[in-house]
């Protein structure tokens, strides 16, 4: 073999292992987003068996993240990666740390699910998260998109509905405030309505990170703790 | 210059922007514990003045983490570094990620310390918390100092506080439900000292977070998600 064949072949193999990690960070995605459903679930319908599945696939999470961090290193220190190469490297690393820690909030969810279905649940106040969680579960899933599709203006619109995702939590917060004035008695599971809510409004943040982690990917510039008018204008346009 | 003498400068250019990273980070870490410490003075003693001051840096604890990252993406870019100076790295990536949600939660804790003194504090509430907070910037502390030293047995000694961090929160939580339920007009109030101590909470989990990366970084082997029992008996015995 003389020496370009063996450079494409080194290249080609390269090229698969980048692929490799990003269908990697996406299967963990995948496994993220099926959490979440089923803790919604198990929260809405006080279902028990879904709950309790949420549990028991956490571990699952975790090892796929300690599993692509391990790549991630191991590509780092073969390959030395550089520019592109070497931003997507860092944006993966990023992008599972804030699944695992999606997964984490699930897990949260599925908890107080849990809880809630055996002390009798405040359906009407669960149903009110139904519609907060469905806003939730694609941000998290259009944040993975612009991920799989390397789509930094897409990631920018998807970072945007966060926005609503936070006003739907004020919301909900206020009227579980004056829920637990009126009747103090359901206070304790109130509480953990509101620790769900306060679960889904995170999981809303980490998907706007993945959007930015995106934007960083693509533009090579650090948009974290930057307006979303700031990114549009100064690192969308240029 | 001769070959070797070339190589040996590098070397000592390499070295010195690795120490330059591990300060950094320590410098980072500083400002986050001071940050913290305001937050929970501004708590306790309904310091206006203090909650501001947290808010006012929080933009500084930002600059930071984005300043260290972009230096380890150019060292690996540049140095292509491997084995304890990649983990090294890998470790430092990690930590500053943590440490900028310290200062979240820190400037959280600001926030409904203002809140708090706009509507009347609950003074005793406050106090509760001084104790956990006392043992929270402990434990931060402890974690830094561990980073700084090299140290994974003290790293598995301080993450193990972070469970009695647990207990405490758990217990003011309980006294908090209580509190809420005789006086249901105080609601709102103990809801922003509930946000209070889960925001300490969270800082205990990420101070052992950054514990485990200590682990990882003498011992090359990543720990999250690991019992403390099993990381002292598979990884700091070996």
């Amino acid at each position: 073999m003389d020496k370009p064949s063996i450079s494409a072949h080194i290249s080609h193999q390269y090229n698969a292992e980048l692929e490799d990690i990003r269908s990697r960070v996406l299967a963990m995605g995948g496994l993220v987003e099926q959490q979440l459903a089923h803790a919604l679930i198990a929260l809405v319908d006080s279902d028990i068996a879904m709950a309790e599945r949420v549990l028991a696939t956490d571990y699952q999470v975790n090892a796929m993240e300690v599993a692509i961090d391990e790549e991630c290193t191991q590509i780092i220190a073969r390959r030395q990666p550089t520019a592109s190469d070497l931003r997507l490297i860092m944006a993966v690393i990023k992008t599972i740390t804030d699944l695992e820690r999606i997964g984490d909030e699930a897990e949260r969810i599925g908890r107080m699910a849990l809880q809630l279905s055996k002390v009798g649940t405040l359906k009407k106040q669960c149903m009110e998260l139904e519609n907060m969680g469905a806003q939730v579960k694609k941000i998290l899933h259009d944040s993975l998109d612009c991920f799989a599709r390397n789509d930094p203006q897409a990631a920018l619109q998807v970072a945007r509905t966060d926005l609503q995702i936070d006003r739907q939590y004020e919301s909900i917060m206020r009227q579980l405030i004056t829920f637990m004035m009126e009747d103090p008695r359901s206070i304790p599971r109130a509480l953990d309505v509101i620790w769900s809510a306060r679960a889904l409004e995170r999981i809303g943040d980490r998907a706007r990170n993945i959007c930015e982690y995106v934007i960083y990917l693509v533009k090579g510039k650090d948009v974290r703790h930057t307006s979303l008018e700031q990114i549009e204008q100064e690192t969308l346009r240029s």
